[in-house]
This record gives structure tokens, C-alpha cells and sequence, in this order.
């Protein structure tokens, strides 16, 4: 592991660090913020999974997580959104696609199959490496999200639920299948089957049968993707009939940016730390 | 007035604007927050002037103001640290003048008097711009800032004690007139007589009589400034005799970064907040 940086805030420390990816065959770089709390116990550990466009670093200086995360005594882990580095494919022009867009879902298509599993980094290689160097309570975790991160999010928490005692997103696309920024990016890591595509959208997860308690979803309603991209109203519609919980809490004025997550982050760390425990 | 971005935060709205400088003569960007509660009546206003090579955007990005602002009621200002544009007298390979190294101060030497004018601007310009365009109760006003930004709240706190009820600062460079990083600035903006330097040092201007009633002052004892370029310990020891108060607080593990900024922000805002009624 390298440390890039390490910076006290809150009493705890925020850092950032990198290691070789077997996953994605590249090194790939990640931030970790220590609460006080881990000098004397260990802590359970939330999931942050950021959108498209975005490296560890966005939320990690926008989100405004480090003051609550003190408070509870979170550990809080940021990954990067796709594979980085100069022989990683990608398309230049295309933001909804190749770096900074990895969809959180392992790419069976070449060329990006050989570096983009995501899937498989965010959910088993990259909890391994935290659980190996940090002080974490591994059978407490969380998960959230923004947009595409808020997709990893709870696709993750409906594929894994016996690891993950809580999740919840902050604008999430809840059916990427469909949406109009994400199907360009799934046919070409997953292929032209659709079949394969429902294992990572949250929406056909739950209409395929997979369950999870709850979820807490804040969404703005001033968001220019609201209508295309996020649509949380066709999860709203997939969980009815099912026991999934649901708090869909819809906000006047709010956009997408970091200042609508930062607002609402105090919220869904409570919202994780009384899952916890 | 141009609007460059307006977002919605924490019931809130964070703007950034621009408008033509008399004072710079150039377009000055400047980031205003204005709580929820200047919907119904004028509210206080916190002037945060930002350290060397920042713009207004550092702090409203990370330095997590939003949420107690809210909460007290505070407008928060962030002007630029200097004037900007292709026209403007620059030293490019020297981040200790010239553009985002503004020092508060007005140049009076060739080439930098022509826009380097940022205590005029700071203190007069903006300040009437600002209680034009917005809701604002100009007879309430504090001022913080860090580090050189620091030095600038103290210094116009020092010189305006009867506009300013509140004053504090993270880091500020206290006698810059002998700080290994702020004498080459004074020098060329200034001149080389050093007597016209002490209206822009906080020692100096004690010294020479100024008083205010109190300051916060909060410096990490892992900030890397800290010997050569910060040192409150001179500030300690020029109130001496004097009944200007001080808080002055060092940190263990601290650095100079929006990390500690962030930390210590709520404990500013309520000094503020405090003072201001």
C-alpha cells in the first residue's frame, strides 16, 4: 500500500491511498477517513460510491462527511469510479463511458473486460485490502452512493445482503438498463444481451427476486437527470408488493451537485450508524 | 452583477458572481452563502478571505461552512485573493505574488498599483456591492480567513474596529512584514520603505496603537508554516500590555490544510455568531 496523503481532520484522519489492483490489473487509488474512535476499537466501515466523472477525491473534499463520521465513529471508504492510467481503454470524448464511468458491474467485452471489473474490485479485493490495513469491524458495513454510485450502491446491497446491514443514495440511477446515460456504457461492457444486464440494475434485482431491508433515497427535485437518468419513482413502483422499506424523500430546489450530497450527508450517516450499531 | 452558478444547499443558496472592479479594474468572482433565514429579514454577514493561491472557490468547496452558517443565520462571503485575467501583472513562477497573492493590501509600486488594489476592494468595493445586491445587515459584520487570508482579517479587523464586531482566523500570517514568505510580496507591492508595511501587519499595527476587542485564532502544531511563516506567538507577544483578547488555540497533529480549516470551522462561525447578536 502507498500512502499518498494523510491529513488530520476531526480529531480522526482522512487518507488517501494506492495499491495494485489484481481485479483490475491496474493501480488504483482510494480515500479512507479514520474516525477517532479507531485508536481504541475497531469501527464499522461505510461504503461511499461517487458518479460518473468522478475520482475518490470528489466526495472526499465536497461530501462533508468527516465531521458526523467523528461523531458516530465511521470508518469511511471512497473508491475510485473505474480503472485509471494510460493503457486503461477509454473513450475520450464520452463521459458515460471508460474512466470514470465503470458502472460498479465486471465488463465481459473486450476491450474493457480486461480492466473494468469494478464489480469485483469494490465488493471482494478492495474490502479484503481495507480489512487487511485498517482497523475495521467488517461484520458491520454500509453502502452509499451518488448517481451511478447510488446504482453500485444498491445493487450491491440487493446482491450482498447478508454483508451489508444498511444502504441508502443520494440521486440514484435505480434502472440503468433503461436510463439514457448508462444503456450506451452497459452494451458495451456487457454485450448486446440484456439478460445479463438486470444483475446490475437495482430495479430488475428486486423484480428478479433479490430483497433487501431498507433504503433510504434523497433525490432533488431541481435535478436536470431526474427525468432520464435517475427516475426514482420506477423503484418506488419495482419494490411495491415486496417487504423492501423504502424512505424516498423528494427536495424542493436541490440539483445534483455536491452541494445538494453535502447537505443531506449528516442524514444518511445517522441513517447507517443506527443500522450499524 | 453576472450569476456564474447559484445551488441550493442546506435550505440555503451558495452563489458565485462576478462584477467589474473599479477598485482592480477587472472582473472580480466572488462566492456569497445565504442562509435560509434572509428569506424573512437581513441577516449578519462573515467576510472569509482565502490564503495564497487560492480563488473564491477553495473554501466554498471544501471548507464545509454551509451547515452552521445555516443553522446561525450567517451570510458568508469569499472573495478572490486577487485580481485575475490575462491583463493583470503576474509573477508565474512565484505563488508568493502577484495573482492569488493579493495580500489584502494596496500596491502602491509600478506594475502592481494598477489592480493589485485588494484592501480597497475588500474593504470598501465588494462590501457595497454585496449590501446592494444582497439581504444584508451591514451594521453585523465579522471577518476571518486563513492563513494569508488570516493576516488580512486581522489587519482590517485592526484598522476597522468600528465595522467589525468579529474577528478570527486559521493560521494567519501575523507579521508578514518579517515572514520569509510575504516580505519578497511586500517589497514589490509596497516599496522598500518599510514603515508604509506596517499598516498591513497585525504586530505592527498593534504596536502602533491599533486595538480590537478580541481574536480567535486557531494554528495546527503540524502546519508546516508554522515556524518560519505563521508564528502566533508573535501575536501573543504584541497584545502584551494591551486589551485586545486573545483564544489562541494549537492543535496537535494539525496541518495547514482545509482539513484543519474544515475541523475548526463550526467553533469560528459560533465566535461569529456570538459577537454579532
Amino acid at each position: 500500500m502507498k500512502v499518498l496523503s494523510q491529513n488530520t481532520a476531526f480529531g480522526g484522519m482522512q487518507g488517501v491511498f494506492s495499491h495494485d489492483s489484481l481485479a483490475c490489473k491496474t493501480e488504483m487509488t482510494f480515500a479512507v477517513y479514520i474516525p477517532p474512535q479507531a485508536i481504541t476499537a475497531p469501527c464499522p466501515v461505510v461504503w461511499y460510491l461517487s458518479g460518473l466523472t468522478c475520482t475518490h477525491a470528489n466526495v472526499m473534499e465536497k461530501g462533508e462527511y468527516r465531521r458526523m463520521a467523528a461523531e458516530l465513529g465511521l470508518i469511511i471508504v471512497c473508491p475510485d469510479t473505474s480503472p485509471r492510467g494510460n493503457d486503461i481503454p477509454d473513450e475520450l470524448t464520452n463521459w458515460q463511458m471508460g474512466k470514470g464511468a465503470g458502472f460498479y458491474l465486471d465488463a465481459t467485452e473486450a476491450p474493457w473486460a480486461e480492466n473494468y471489473q469494478m464489480y469485483t474490485y469494490v465488493t471482494e479485493e478492495l474490502p479484503a485490502f481495507v480489512a487487511q490495513h485498517f482497523r475495521v469491524d467488517m461484520t458491520r458495513q454500509g453502502i452509499f452512493g451518488h448517481s451511478m454510485g447510488g446504482h453500485g450502491a444498491m445493487t450491491i446491497a440487493l446482491k450482498n445482503p447478508g454483508r451489508f446491514k444498511s444502504c441508502s443514495a443520494f440521486a440514484p440511477i435505480v434502472e440503468p438498463s433503461t436510463a439514457d446515460w448508462s444503456t450506451g456504457a452497459f452494451e458495451k461492457y456487457l454485450g448486446g444481451d440484456k439478460a445479463t444486464w438486470r444483475q446490475y440494475d437495482a430495479c430488475a434485482l428486486v423484480k428478479d427476486g433479490a430483497r433487501f431491508p431498507g433504503f433510504l433515497i434523497d433525490q432533488g427535485k431541481a435535478d436536470s437527470f431526474l427525468e432520464t437518468g435517475l427516475r426514482p419513482w420506477l423503484f418506488e413502483d419495482a419494490i411495491k408488493g415486496t417487504d423492501i422499506g423504502l424512505t424516498l424523500r423528494m427536495h424542493e430546489r436541490y440539483d445534483h451537485s455536491y452541494y445538494f450530497i453535502s447537505s443531506f450527508m449528516d442524514d444518511h450517516l445517522k441513517w447507517h450508524a443506527e443500522r450499524l450499531g
